[in-house]
């Protein structure tokens, strides 16, 4: 509900944009678990902004700091606290949007939702609430990591350039070779040219994450409303600027036949497994053991360099021009916060999955 | 969790396909609606089987009985228990599959979940469970008719027989017009020559629907994980069959500039609105004002009059070939389904809404 | 929430005294537990009204129907469904209720709370809603009987006759062998004989049921607000009449000085166990392995067959006097109503223990 | 679950005692309260350690920060994270205790349910993780001063000293006048002196806190599992050391007659109320508009300053001495805490009651 995710596993988060910091708490973390502080801190560091050349100029240095639940290096069962404090904020680049409601951004509804808001860099609604995000996934992989599970995500469109949809031609151990985190690097080069050039012209523009989960046995999600694409999805739409959600075969399988789309299984040396894998690893809301992948939309953040129409908030006409620091293309960013998601919904559903049977 | 939706208002849901009953029980309807049974009726034979040449032969009545908290036609804020006996089934249909997995459905997954199945019509897996849906969907429909909220779907694509994306090209009111549920009429009938030439060849085949909902005030929708879409996402992609989600501009919008893709306030006679609608209604996770709509994948469903590669249930390797009878495309009985889910979405984020200020 | 109990083993009741049927949905049941329906109905047959001298002369037949999640005798892990249809109401014995408070009911409250109340019998406010809570413990017994888990509670005192506070002194295999279920048959007459005074004076009288526990693994229970206590707790206070819950040396141990209420380890042949149990079986809100007991208060019902004041709905002061066939005395009736609960509650927390460590 | 309590106002805590903070998260505190952050901090200095002569001598200073969720003094419907550094921690008294499990403490359980703990100080299962409460308390005591509820707790009991329990004969304003906050005087003295004892002897002593809640209207709690009291005794059991709870007339109650304890409705000048409130408040589970009051027990804590017998990790008897700093009777630094319990239900509950209707 609200600002926590998931059943067992649970992420509750806070945290506004130039508040004093952003964190959370992670209860339901299974004890044993060997919290390694130097991966979380790099996995922080990969959403960083400030990283390239391709993503916005402030250097928010994102320290990580973590509060409860881990003893002598390991998980104790008890709730693990993180904080990351707050310290290169310019409110003063947001005085001026006060009383300004940015287009297509949460002023707005949340100022109408609240009858009070922190406008300061976007308040709560501010991307920054993501690092609370990736801390909680981190915390997950180190988890699904001993369990042989592990989860990559790579920038698979910037506007109109796209990947070929079938993950399985591409190297994922080169997503992190370049700065926009798209494993061809032909491809790459496009989109790092692309992104700056819309951010010289001082717009932004949007495009796809891909994800894939490879290690995941059978038997993870619930029936009806827990299906495992279900927590998937609303797990990644929850993330600022996301727009769609699709797994396996998604809007393009809708084309097809049935007899094209299904997945035979086969069964080599005592192993099921399917002979294509248009499911996307996933029947009937439960993992089938195949690869679990999906693709995401992220729109063009909505932060422009130039004058818009808007309103103010006594209701009048008024034009507004952002200042402040952007990122052209969320893309290569949120790389690292779908990951985190997903990794914490399949950590989730392992921990849901053992009591399926007496 | 699970078997239960929503946070205030919240349904939980039971029944296979071939058990004595599916149903469900809503927890959380406020008092004080109205409850017109004939209206739940109604929505159910919406959904029915063997409503037309297009959807499976199988003649289920499906009439609902309402087993409490309604008192003389009027919610009363006490748990409203709905249920449907199953009185068509045939289970000797399935006799063959107690032993076989059936490609694409969930026979395998559950199977190695749970360690036992109800194979018969499917199980708990089975799409009867969107009976329960679907009543509880009429139920909010009926609490929010009360606040001038509306909610409509339609059939957008069949196999690449596609609408143009913008509903606001057509007339909404004639989407019961037709047996495929598309408000033009033209795409209608090729929709159905298409449908009734994939039975024919004993396949089937998928599409999308949209939906649109009208009327809801600005404010529904939670911070971070809570937010509107997120949740409508959920639950859409928790219907059967549905392979992906997206709202506003949704995955195409991804090749726009953010300048092309803003939506500029403008307020008239004191009342805020946008100019364009890219957002889908929906602002930081939070609804605007303006209309909500959002598109849904719907794979083709994967039973087939065919035989097809398998697996047993001892892991050799078998063949399938499916009796019974199937629905050559799930889309317009599905129309139905994803109203109730956003009906179920939109009324629970409305009562929540009623906790956002002191 | 509301009508719903458990985290992961979660039944979710509904159903007034005089609607069509009470019955509730458990989801979250592991898959493979034997369900025996018979003992299913023999836990109802000891709530059930009529069954002795010293209860109502209401005759509920009170049969239950298993609808879903059962298949071939075994559970199959989707939702078990159950309802016990309503059938000897006599709703005219009520017919003056309708505008009219009965004092300490929740006549007043429920009708101020929702606006509108289905006054026949009590409602939703009837003890008939414990219906569903003796199916799902039914059903819980079943699960904790493989894990070698047993729930035996008995009436401790009724008006001021009272057995001692150690359960140890009493044999508890012969709780069933008397009708007011204490296990000391002395005592048992003489709270026999006080029933029948009280009943044929058209009055009522409380008392108190002890409960124990024994066979729980260590470690039940979860840290701050979900230790153990605190759930057996909530849910024994929400059952209808219940004014007080105590667990281990409870309000009498408040006088004792720590020196005499600790309960000191012992290690013998590998196996810790400790000398006393002033605990009650939990330390720190997780077992310890000893058995667990606990002893929660019920007032005299305040369904009295003689005249009181009142006031009726429209605020003005009125007389009142009930009519239709009541229990004298509620404890006989609790107790398997007090297991039901506890063995939800053990069980629910066995499952969420499974998710402790990684 | 666990480390979260409340439905809409939700209080997730977290903290070890000798680890870096202990704090917490409340999601869904509505936005428009003034937060006054003194008022809160003098909320926790009622529960601080080095109070007074009858506390222990640990002198913890306490100072709560604010991280988030509060804009220019006012709440603004986001998460309130806040924290307490932990500063004046000596480990080192507790090293013996890293393979000992001390008696009637949660070492043993948590040791075993987690397979590893942080000994330090009793790690989580400290009585510093009601720091967080207390502020989670003193937020929701800011929202119910708006809406005119108001609460107080004191000392009733401490081992056989022990007030009458009606709390009218009692002027609440002296709660405060004396450092074991007990609202009669002499009595106090008695108290005091009776502290002062078992302290020089090295022991503990338990006792008994009521609480009182006025202003409450008529309608908060849910029925079935969600009823008033039943939220409200979760909530103090979940107190350390806590072992039971009773709510109006209570366990005492239980040996009056039906026609002794029923509070009769009056109504006078429109305004409906009871003659007597052996109810304490709460009717059906839902509030009735009297005053609702409650009484809780308190162990003596188990902190001996002498030897004890136990067990060590390794399974081998052992021989315990605790050393450190501690409270020879708990009840003087409980009362903010049982407020604070309160206070977060009733509000939770307040939240839920509006949407009950239409």
């Amino acid at each position: 509900m609200s600002n926590t995710i998931g059943n067992i596993f649970r992420l509750t988060t806070y945290g506004e944009s130039h508040g004093a910091a952003v964190g959370g708490i992670v209860d339901g973390f299974p004890a044993g678990v060997k919290i390694d502080v130097d991966f979380i801190q790099s996995e922080l560091d990969r959403r960083r902004p400030g990283q390239s050349a391709i993503t916005t100029a402030r250097a928010e240095g994102d320290k990580v700091e973590i509060l409860s639940g881990v003893y002598e290096g390991v998980s104790t069962g008890t709730p693990i606290a993180f904080e990351v404090r707050n310290t290169n904020q310019h409110s003063s680049d947001y005085e001026e949007m006060k009383n300004l409601y940015r287009p297509s951004h949460a002023d707005y509804t949340y100022q109408t939702k609240y009858g009070v808001r922190d406008h300061r860099g976007g308040g709560r609604s501010s991307a920054r609430e993501t690092i609370s995000r990736v801390v909680g996934g981190a915390l997950a992989k180190l988890a699904l990591r001993e369990k042989g599970i592990c989860i990559a995500a790579y920038t698979s469109q910037v506007g109109s350039l796209k990947l070929d949809t079938d993950y399985k031609k591409y190297d994922l151990s080169k997503i992190e070779s370049n700065i926009v985190r798209c494993p061809d690097s032909e491809m790459a080069e496009k989109m790092i040219e692309l992104i700056k050039e819309v951010k010289n012209e001082g717009d932004t523009i949007g495009g796809t994450i891909t994800c894939v989960i490879k290690g995941t046995p059978v038997g993870l999600g619930e029936p009806a409303f827990g299906k495992l694409h279900a927590q998937l999805g609303a797990a990644i739409l929850s993330i600022n600027a996301c727009k769609g959600f699709e797994y396996g075969m998604g809007f393009d399988g809708v084309c097809g036949r049935g007899s094209q789309m299904n997945d035979s299984f086969i069964s080599e040396n005592g192993k099921i497994s399917t002979k294509t894998n248009h499911s996307g690893g996933i029947q009937g809301g439960i993992s089938n053991g195949e690869d679990i992948y999906f693709r995401a939309a992220f729109k063009p953040i909505p932060t422009l360099l130039f004058e818009q129409n808007t309103v103010n908030k006594a209701g009048e006409n008024a034009i507004i021009k952002a200042r402040g620091r952007h990122d052209p293309c969320v893309l290569p960013r949120a790389v690292p916060i779908v990951e985190a998601m997903a990794a914490m919904v399949i950590l989730d559903a392992m921990l849901m999955d053992r009591c399926a049977k007496i």
